[in-house]
């Protein structure tokens, strides 16, 4: 099937692109020194094209998408880098099939419940920056003497310098990722265990003191990562059809139902985007772009957020030279 | 089950509210006079609530609703308020079983493929101000006249108010509202037929001149309509569990995966949100407000665009007094 022949909208992945993603990144970070983050993509066939280029290990943010992960046979070394205190939840992921299973822990309510659900090994979460999730770095000793009193294996510690992602001055934000590091650092010397993780794609290349990098998005990218002239290229796009046109504006059927929007509108080439509705983007022409299109034809649309617009997705197709050569489930959708 | 209970994110409606809006807008548009817009919920559940309330005719944005509304039997009279060329999707529609479908038509594409897969009926879809979908008013009788010449029923118009709903002056809303159903009348002059429709919540109670009001949103409701102050009140928030929190916030599982961003962030009653992430909501403490709440504690957030909230899940469970009385699937998410 040709990717015109998609009913649409359509989720595609540029193969050429995804591919020298997971390159770069494979040499930039080998094997063991990247966890992926399935978050970015909840598909477990996207996941394995990972695993084949030596990452074994993988970051989640929800339990589904460990257990999933499990399941799929992808379960050497799984990092739930997000809290959570359901009682089934963290029972399911201790008893996922044939799966190392690490959960992060920044408080004695998440310590206990992981200890109490069978858990066997946590991360000291660590408030590095990011007003979110994380432990203060003072506490991250005593947190994790808890756990080990628990009869858990503490791994490490992770942190995730989130706030740092879109620093566009990359001397500013070198020198910013550092000082998260050294409070990290900090954790890790009254913590102990072989595992300090953390990072993501804006800041992949700012890391030596870390044994692992989290990097999600650069596999797929998008419009808001791309701004950051990282060596990845955007090999997510949505194919729509034109379903409307006049003298002034078209509309594709590609909205807010197949769209992350929280980073703003989708962009695409040759078009200036007017607005999205819940089933169509609106678009008009750039004073020296291309003719507005006609009803039935083609467009693509390049979505400001990866993670939110797969998770919005069924399925997506990998296409190579305009064929679509294996069509993946977006399989870790939901929690 | 106790709302409390339920695994978070958990999309809930309050059953007292939902059918508080459901009366009022049968009140105000009994039976036939409102066409409930399906795409606000996607749930065949909650549309068979409306038609217990006497609509029996629904309006659609994707030719999957249109489809799995006849499947659950919610065929009487279906209107696709959108365009399509897709000539599988529109077969599929024409064949749909025990159902009469309509599709709306603003080009000589649209009527073709309309007529070439079986479509049987089309309202012409008319421009009356949303730079969107819709016909030129001066071209809608020739649209009309092909449509007719290909053997079809064109059963009247449709134009849609939208760059209106948020319009918060009423005097000028209304006089705005006037002018759009000025220009579908002059179209309808011109196409005939039974069916002027148009509309929305944000004007629901601006119309005597359309045969049927398309409104959606007012079964549930958001933060964003709240703003103009109508008699409907917000059914749908989102359930979350603190999973972390510190002196200065709080975070629970509730972000941009469970949420439709497109509108802003949510609200959440007695604390500020500060951001979301792909699976948090981080806030904070307002000066006069609750104290933060410990991790494992349940908190409520009120999405701020319902429709693409409810394409993000799964199943909603409809809340009676803090039970959970009945769980709906959301069916008829995709295309």
């Amino acid at each position: 099937v040709h990717e015109l022949d998609l009913p649409t909208p359509a989720l595609v992945i540029d193969a050429a692109r995804f591919e020298a993603n997971l390159a770069t990144m494979a040499d930039a970070h080998p094997g063991p020194r990247l966890r992926p983050h399935v978050k970015a993509h909840k598909c477990t066939a996207l996941a394995r094209e990972q695993a084949h280029r030596g990452h074994r290990g993988f970051t989640c943010a929800t339990p589904l998408e460990v257990v999933g992960m499990a399941r799929a046979g992808l379960g050497v070394d799984l990092l739930l880098a997000n809290e959570t205190v359901d009682p089934d939840r963290l029972r399911a992921m201790a008893e996922a099939p044939d799966a190392i299973v690490t959960v992060a822990v920044d408080s004695d309510a998440t310590v206990e419940a992981a200890a109490a659900a069978g858990i066997r090994h946590v991360l000291i979460d660590v408030d590095i920056g990011l007003p979110r999730c994380g432990c203060r770095v003072d506490d991250a000793g005593r947190l994790a003497d808890l756990a080990r009193a628990k009869g858990m294996d503490v791994r490490g510690v992770m942190g995730y310098e989130g706030h740092l992602m879109m620093v566009l001055d990359r001397v500013e934000q070198r020198a910013k990722v550092a000082a998260c590091v050294d409070k990290l650092m900090v954790a890790h010397a009254a913590v102990g265990g072989p595992v300090i993780s953390g990072g993501g794609t804006g800041t992949y290349d700012l890391h030596d003191r870390l044994t692992e990098v989290q990097a999600g998005s650069y596999a797929l990218m998008d419009t808001h990562y791309a701004k950051l002239g990282l060596p990845f290229g955007q090999a997510l796009s949505i194919l729509g059809t034109v379903i409307s046109s006049s003298a002034d504006w078209a509309v594709a059927d590609v909205g807010l139902k197949s769209l992350g929007m929280d980073h703003g509108n989708p962009s695409m080439e040759g078009y200036a985007v007017r607005f999205c509705s819940d089933e169509h983007v609106t678009f008009t022409r750039l004073d020296d772009g291309a003719a507005l299109p006609k009803v039935g034809d083609r467009v693509r649309v390049w979505p400001a957020h990866v993670d939110p617009t797969m998770a919005l997705h069924e399925r997506a197709h990998l296409v190579r030279d305009g064929d679509v050569i294996e069509t993946w489930a977006i399989d870790l959708r939901g929690w």
